[in-house]
């Protein structure tokens, strides 16, 4: 869809209201009355086969008695007329339909949500839900939405894509009591045909929103999704709240929308490699997306804490560890900018405590010099109730004081604990914009928010590198694959999945394969002893758990017991590699997001420490490399307690070479190494396990 | 101090306030009005060398004037003043005293402090600071406290020990306006002389106190403070909140007050094995404190969410699984307690969703369900405003369902999203005590933290197993400790460590010294292949990271190679032990806790991943199992993957012999096993390095 078509759901010149009612009580009354209560400049119909007038506006008997086009419809009849109603709509009459009514796909009614999405797409009509609450649009000064007492909303920069309707409709309420101002709020319900992707292209441009907060349980179109989020985020910050993280919410998610909730390390990584900015709860989302919308980007990440009472200042710089907020640490610079308005037995290392006997006019004092001082970039001002601080004489510093911070583009944020004065003054200015909490760490938090997503957008987007397979690489690929499909194998032999590795240019050990005691010892032989043999069988997935993998077979004698103890049959004999660090690399076609390459500790540390790393496929050679780094376990790559610094652009290369061959054979569903042994700088890797898994014919 | 001698501070029948002012603006004044205005009933004494009258009381012009002995005193008069009042105030005539007074240690001036508290000592006076607050206790009610414009409190059940003065008084201020019932507040300064650990019994002890909220810095005899909390929380519950736990956020504390703040795993976990709830943030331990001064002791862990709302019910359960809340989960029993109050559209899976559609009275009836049924122990009630619900009545049913579900002993926690009637109605409610959120994530955390405190009561306590060494191994180990103290050495050479661990039972790769390459060959031969070859230098600590361990050596011919090679001189010739799974154990006299005992994931994984756990000693057998089990690498000792389960047993006990070690002998400051090589189960384990650290002699 081009951009430009999304301006008609968003600024939409008419509205119509399908099943409109007499009745004060229902949707399709509400909708009326919030649309003329908003305000809306546009043109109204409304549409119900009885006719009349309903808030004094004429009713029309069907779409088709409307002479004009229509850009915005909302339907909201019952769930067995909708098919009936989108069918008598004239082609090319509505631009969006916007489903109110339920009934569909979450009630396990998939089918007629299907024929309706697909006879509208036919009709030149895009649908929004069904199941959906409707659409506040600021610019359009439209407020189609019903479900709440609030009918008013306060208009705003800040935009909202909610999957939910109940707690979207909650959330209108509370951006109300919050003060925090909407630019629009779309309900996405179903997403039978529109979803978060969509509405993206549009805010993005919108100049009236500075930044857009999506609550999401499930994802649908997720390549394309986190394509148009990575622009957005590039335009402004993109907040994301995503329900069903945990295993029983995932659950609970699945049941209440229908919609799967993919792998959440996946979609977190993905979403955090597109520029998004993940929220851990709801508050904090409202926190983040009011902040985001209004602060200015930093120019640096130097941080001060200004603070009257230590405790507080303590607990703020422990929440600035936790939330990887960089506090300005150059002590000289401190003690030049502030000597002269800390008292003696204040603090002038960062938290720079003011003291208890600190007044309103110190705060502003000490707030001056940090707007003012060019290596200050942002500033966390704190304080407790004290008998010589006069709340309200405050409340004019810290308002005056977040005006100009905003002008000189350093972010600031506060916070304040006190009794009655310190919340009728100072906790109230939260109603004026200016970010104050009552607790230091929710303060921090904010501005962990506004910096990660300034860090993200300073990436430098780089060339993905890509991989090329020659023609005999493919043929032969392609023939491994039809034989495994032929014998109705998922998993190809080890020996397969090694030959493609090796054609992809990965090392791995020297093996041969044996079918009597015979071959085995003189296999050894040819490998060099010590060896490792494994069992080759198509029915066995993991091998070590069922001890079909012996290691360290050290001479002629060991490899022929232990053939005739195992009575395997058919076994490969390779060599045992010793001295490197075990990780595990992979990539896989996810069914949200495309390829998906990931990296971690490995070696039986996988599956029980989880120390992983995921990314969005193509990436660069250097994104590979930061992939790594990102591992808990990176310093075992990196080089710790004397260990030589490993061979980390060759993990890397591996990694890119993985993702290929899922982008280039849509057969393979997955490839995974484990363990890759990895050696000293430059002296490569190898594979000791490779596993292959191909999609069902 | 026997433990009634506290009733004097909390209780006290008579006051003093020395260095009493005329002029209202100083603390001497505010103190004497805040015990005027709060109502307290015993004897209140002024002391001022002036005289005259202060708010209608005579002011006597010295201590000695007064004829009654005196419960609590407390001293407002320049720092330098303070040693002569005392000096002069005869013996036995205070009880307590809490100097107010800053300008001791805080500023650095500790040696007049010592100086005070060693007299005061002397006249058998206790001493509360200096730069203190005061204290507030409802039994008594004396308000001697000033700083904030606050000079109310409500009076209930929740006691406060604060560290910080600004912090405090903001918190008494906070407890105002979330109306968070106090039946203590006692701040501590300095704490040159009594500290929270002294506080406990008391609090313990007093029926007016349902909870105890402790806010730390740093922490001074830590050993008796554990003890004094082991005993308090099995009263009731103990939350603690710990600023200073980051990098950053010590050094200020440092700063702040002086006091040094241990180490924060060890903290964190000797407070937890004593019973302490550790809350991390300033707003968690508010909420916490409120809700488990007020909620009943669950009778089990089956807990549902009632929730209005797919999405909120979603966030709530990824909440549960982050704050481990455990969600009722039989499907069967949830459908026969709730299938006739929740609609056919609603779902009946945990969250139970009874729909957008329910009204106030659809919740009273689900509630009563959940109210009613033994199977269910608690209940998240979540909503979101919808246009169908009336926030008044809901209010209503909110309110009656607190009571009667603590009448239950079922714990209820409320969350409710949306906008002025929701803030009005129903968040309001918190005033009147109804434990109720903003977010679904924050009443999930508050039955978390009560869950956490009675799954702490619930655990038995165990008697600790004690390791007993005879006579000649502590002649033996004493002989070590002499050598190398003679020699200077701290660290022990890794042939004494090991003997010291032989002696204590603990199996290690057979090995042989040798100071030439035929010694080295022949020790080989009879340590038998493949053989570790080890560099004995006092000089070097961390033999790996120097190179000065050589893995692996399979014949006569390698090792003489190597030692060839490397010109070590004396070197260790080990036997090679593989198939082990590689942990690290230790024990050490630590500052504030005594001595503590360590595991976790060994080799270099140890410093790089950190999974490490920690426990006070002494322990018992299966708690040091448990420990095991609390670490995240607990999978590879209970086996993974094919893998068979290892001697977890024996590492237990390997603990406690090294928990024996340092609490036999003083001077060894540490004792450390890193690798130790655990087999399969009764198969033992192997320490493959051993290291001890004895203290400055």
């Amino acid at each position: 869809m081009p951009q430009t078509e999304m301006h008609y759901l968003f600024e939409p010149r008419s509205v119509a209201v399908i099943g409109v009612s007499h009745d004060p009580s229902k949707v399709g009354y509400k909708i009326v009355n919030s649309i003329l209560a908003g305000g809306y400049k546009g043109k109204v119909f409304l549409v119900n086969p009885k006719g009349g007038k309903i808030c004094g506006l004429p009713v029309y008997k069907s779409i088709a008695e409307i002479k004009e086009k229509i850009d915005f419809a909302l339907i909201s009849v019952p769930a067995k007329s909708v098919l009936e109603i989108v069918t008598e709509c004239p082609t090319g009459k509505i631009k969006f339909l916007s489903i109110v009514s339920s009934g569909f796909s979450e009630a396990g009614n998939s089918e007629e949500e299907g024929k309706i999405v697909c006879l509208a797409r036919k009709k030149g009509m895009r649908i929004l839900g069904p199941n959906v609450f409707g659409l506040y649009s600021a610019k359009a000064s439209l407020n189609a939405t019903f479900g709440g007492k609030v009918t008013k909303a306060k208009a705003g920069s800040l935009a909202i894509i909610s999957q939910s309707g109940a707690l979207g409709i909650a959330l209108m309420g509370k951006t109300e009591t919050e003060k925090v101002g909407l630019s629009s709020i779309v309900f996405e319900g179903n997403k039978a045909d529109l979803n978060e992707k969509d509405f993206l292209p549009y805010l993005a441009s919108d100049r009236g929103t500075k930044a857009v907060f999506i609550y999401l349980e499930g994802v649908k179109d997720g390549k394309q999704l986190a394509e148009n989020i990575k622009k957005t985020a590039a335009e402004k910050p993109v907040v994301i709240l995503r329900a069903g993280s945990s295993a029983k919410g995932a659950e609970a998610a699945i049941s209440h929308t229908g919609s799967l909730a993919g792998e959440t390390k996946i979609f977190s990584a993905v979403m955090r490699q597109s520029g998004a900015v993940l929220a851990e709860s709801l508050q904090q989302a409202i926190n983040w997306s009011k902040f985001l919308a209004s602060a200015p980007a930093p120019k640096g990440e130097n941080t001060v804490i200004i603070t009257n009472g230590g405790g507080i200042g303590i607990l703020a710089a422990d929440a600035c560890e936790k939330y990887q907020v960089n506090l300005y640490e150059d002590k000289s610079c401190l003690k030049r900018i502030f000597s002269s308005v800390v008292p003696a037995f204040g603090s002038l290392k960062n938290p720079i405590d003011i003291t208890g006997q600190a007044t309103a006019q110190d705060y502003q004092k000490v707030l001056e010099k940090a707007l003012f001082s060019h290596e200050i970039h942002a500033v966390i001002c704190l304080g407790c109730e004290t008998a010589v601080l006069d709340s309200r004489a405050l409340s004019v510093v810290f308002r005056d004081s977040y005006k100009k911070f905003k002008e000189a583009r350093k972010p600031i944020v506060f916070a304040f604990i006190g009794g009655q004065g310190v919340k009728k003054h100072l906790l109230s200015l939260k109603e004026k914009n200016v970010p104050i909490f009552n607790e230091g760490a929710e303060a921090v938090s904010c501005l962990a928010g506004l910096y990660r997503h300034y860090r993200q957008q300073k990436r430098k987007t780089e060339k993905p590198r890509t991989v090329f397979f020659n023609e005999a690489v493919t043929k032969k690929v392609e023939e491994i694959i039809k034989k495994a499909r032929i014998e109705k194998r998922h998993l190809l032999y080890s020996s397969e999945a090694g030959e493609i590795a090796e054609m992809m240019g990965i090392n791995l050990p020297e093996s041969q394969v044996a079918f009597s005691k015979e071959e085995a010892v003189k296999a050894a032989g040819k490998v060099g002893f010590p060896v490792v043999m494994k069992i080759i069988d198509k029915d066995i997935v993991h091998k070590t758990e069922v001890g079909g993998v012996v290691l360290d077979l050290r001479n002629e004698q060991e490899v022929a017991e232990v053939y005739g103890q195992k009575r395997w049959g058919q076994v490969e004999i390779a060599a045992m590699i010793k001295g490197g660090i075990e990780m595990i690399v992979g990539a896989k076609k996810d069914r949200d997001f495309g390829t998906i390459v990931m990296a971690g500790l490995g070696g039986i540390y996988a599956e029980v420490l989880k120390d992983f790393t995921f990314k969005a496929f193509p990436i660069s050679q250097n994104e590979a490399e930061k992939m790594l780094a990102e591992l808990k376990s990176f310093p075992l790559l990196s080089g710790v307690r004397g260990e030589k610094e490993r061979d980390i652009a060759k993990v890397a290369e591996i990694i890119l070479k993985l993702g290929a061959v899922i982008e280039n054979f849509p057969a393979i569903a997955e490839i995974e190494i484990n363990p890759l042994a990895v050696f000293a700088k430059e002296e490569g890797a190898k594979a000791l396990d490779v596993r292959v898994v191909i999609n069902k014919g």
